[in-house]
């Protein structure tokens, strides 16, 4: 038994009904040619047989419900069929039920008598494929660790069988690295951006009270603060869940035509897509919405000592905007006065201010806080880098991998988008109340960048 | 908004993640002949289309986690599909896969921003059949009045199609009513010792006192205390569901043989199976094991005007017995003392002692309460009145209906059986964690009838 830091403990106590705190994944296979109806039913039976479970996978919390501190208990008799679990799709079993099935999954909460994290085989996709859907309570990881410790256990051997799962102290660590020296630093970067919510709370108040001037300044270059919007209301248990991938080639088209970054395209595919779902909706604000972009602020000279500054730039969605262009011009000009805004600052600077970002979901976890202030900005849109070269489980090649985030109270939606194998794929997760019709978002993505097509490429 | 009275929102206030209070139904169909493969979900669709819903189904609790009384309000904008879900089953498709499911179906909270209720279609099912699980807070309806309603969804006649489900205001309300005179008393009557749990708190002390002691004479008539046992400790979240049907002519012949009644033999399967089940585990207390088993209390002669009383018999499970013939003689036995302790009191008696009984299950509610008191006894088994005639829905016929039912907080274990076309139908709903390997206890179940028919029949 170890006792719970309390930046891990702050996820748990912060957690309720209407808040699950877990992070997600969904993975979408083709199976091997000549498998055989049962292969998923193989697989499911392949990892139950893994009796040998790593310690992250094995810690659950002790002391929940009572007075002092929280604690970290191993558990020692690991109930494995509780938490790898065969599931299957209803009929046509398409990408529709699959999605449906995920934000059911993804709404209800974690068991904390056990180890916090639950994987589910999904049979019965069509066109040959299934799914995974895994599931860690963000108190052991955070969602960009998860991702990648999902790729982790995928090898980019077609031909590989026998292949560990993920809670597996035998998984093979170094599989599906990214080639000589990149293996790390975009993700991990990132995954202390997340972390940063926890370290915020050990940090010293007057560094808080710098970092937050820095933050408001920030603020103060943005031509319009952020609308109150449909977005940021107190949010419910239920969730909805979206997924889609789009081909990388595309979206470099439009960036390079507007000589604008991919992430800056995909922040205007974002920007365009919420722009008609909220006009369809009679909710869209006169006011642009403010998206809070995580970036990685390491430059490639810091080297391995340059550590994992991430900053995170507000930058305007340019909703008010009706063309496309303009639209993506105005978006592109936005991150790009974020990113000098953390040029020139020191490593310290960087560290503090890092620590920030998630300040306002730390606040965001005291319940009724957010009722007491604005939203800082309107929902936060993340893109994790991720494999570029198709990866394999036992056979079956990976098709697609999408992030399910976390919609915090006030954040009614969030949007992860990672790469893989020149694919952009972009999970949306949204509380099921608030955020409707959310697949109706997927094909206003799909609108908003032929619109930017048209006009560019 | 109506105030809500504290006999409902104890079960809203009582409930935590490892005490989900809702109570559930398990129905299994057979398709109609011809019916083509989009049969379910063609009455997914179906039931999606019903814009009607009842007031008791679109009621939803205000207030949680506020200060003062909580009230109920009347959602008038249900998400009906999100209450009415279509599943399917990972091949083959067994009962053992649908007992997987409901298991995790009925181990997940109700989400309390909506009202509180789910209906699950489950397709996928081995031999042509499909499934149903229904799923309602107890703070709605208590079990046995949800079991009636999905019945009174049913018809007689295999010909009749366009039924409506139980939320709809349109649903026929004469449907699968007993014959002639007989409607409800059974039903109703355990209904309200469910119920009296809600009412117990209501009662003036006096009236508690008196039947607290009365309760207390009737414990002090057994030759045993109940046995700490492997059932009567805290429980968590997560659950186990079994369930199997039996011919009742088996039942019945084995009763007649040994001059007891259905409702003793029903116990000594029971008594049987947790026997051989406890041996396995080399958990079987010395002392045997005592069942709470819920009896009408009304005579015949009572008519409209006796009420519905219902009484809670303490009854030997004569678990230190080997032989099982010995140990259906002393459970009848112990039936009959029983029975004649509630013969010959008074209306008023017996509508004060019909309160108590379950207050053990109220004050289980209270947390860490159960650690005060030694269990009155280790399980509760009840027999719910089914309907004799098969039913049908839209021309597909229930094989089987089974309660899924809820433990309680010391009580680990529920053990909840319903009769239906000429079978006895058993539910069995644990929490996971205490109670391993749920499924022996089917198989222990028909050897512990096969045993008496043995020596009996």
């Amino acid at each position: 038994m170890a006792m719970m830091p309390v930046t891990d403990s702050m996820f748990l106590l912060g957690e309720s009904r209407e808040h699950p705190l877990h992070v997600g994944g969904l993975q979408l296979f083709q199976r091997p040619e000549g498998a055989g109806p049962d292969f998923v039913g193989n697989l499911h039976r392949e990892l139950l047989s893994e009796v040998d479970i790593r310690s992250l996978f094995r810690r659950r919390p002790r002391g929940i419900g009572t007075v002092g501190p929280l604690a970290w208990a191993n558990d020692d008799d690991i109930d494995l069929e509780y938490h790898v679990r065969l599931s299957a799709l209803p009929a046509p079993g398409q990408v529709r039920q699959l999605l449906e099935l995920v934000s059911r999954l993804h709404g209800s909460l974690l068991d904390r008598h056990r180890p916090l994290w639950e994987a589910h085989l999904i049979d019965g996709l069509s066109e040959n494929r299934f799914a995974v859907y895994t599931k860690v309570h963000h108190a052991l990881v955070d969602g960009v660790s998860a991702l990648r410790l999902l790729q982790k256990s995928l090898s980019e051997d077609p031909d590989e069988r026998d292949m560990r799962p993920p809670w597996s102290p035998r998984m093979r660590t170094d599989a599906a690295a990214p080639p000589r020296g990149r293996e790390g630093p975009p993700l991990s970067g990132i995954a202390n951006a997340f972390g940063a919510v926890r370290d915020v709370i050990s940090l010293a108040p007057a560094v808080v009270r710098y970092a937050n001037q820095v933050f408001q300044e920030q603020s103060a270059t943005l031509p319009f603060e952020a609308p109150k919007s449909m977005f940021n209301v107190p949010i419910t248990g239920a969730r909805r869940f979206a997924a889609q991938g789009w081909p990388m080639d595309r979206i470099r088209a439009v960036g390079v035509a507007a000589g604008a970054t991919v992430n800056d395209v995909m922040l205007a595919m974002c920007a365009g897509a919420l722009r008609e779902y909220m006009i369809e909706l009679g909710a869209l604000p006169d006011k642009p919405l403010v998206a809070a972009v995580p970036i990685s602020l390491r430059s490639d000279s810091d080297g391995e000592a340059g550590g994992n500054a991430v900053g995170l730039i507000l930058c305007t969605l340019a909703t008010d905007v009706e063309d496309p262009v303009d639209r993506l011009t105005a978006i592109s000009e936005s991150m790009r006065r974020g990113k000098q805004f953390y040029s020139g600052m020191s490593q310290l600077q960087i560290t503090a201010l890092s620590a920030i970002p998630f300040a306002p979901l730390a606040v965001a976890l005291v319940p009724g806080a957010q009722k007491l202030t604005p939203p800082a900005f309107n929902l936060l849109i993340s893109n994790v880098p991720g494999p570029k070269r198709p990866l394999y489980w036992n056979g079956a090649r990976m098709e697609g991998v999408y992030p399910v985030s976390i919609p915090y109270e006030g954040q009614a939606l969030n949007i992860t988008v990672t790469s893989y194998d020149g694919s952009l794929e972009f999970g949306l997760t949204g509380c099921r109340r608030t955020v409707p019709h959310l697949q109706r978002l997927l094909t206003h993505l799909e609108t908003s960048l032929a619109a930017m097509e048209k006009e560019l490429v």
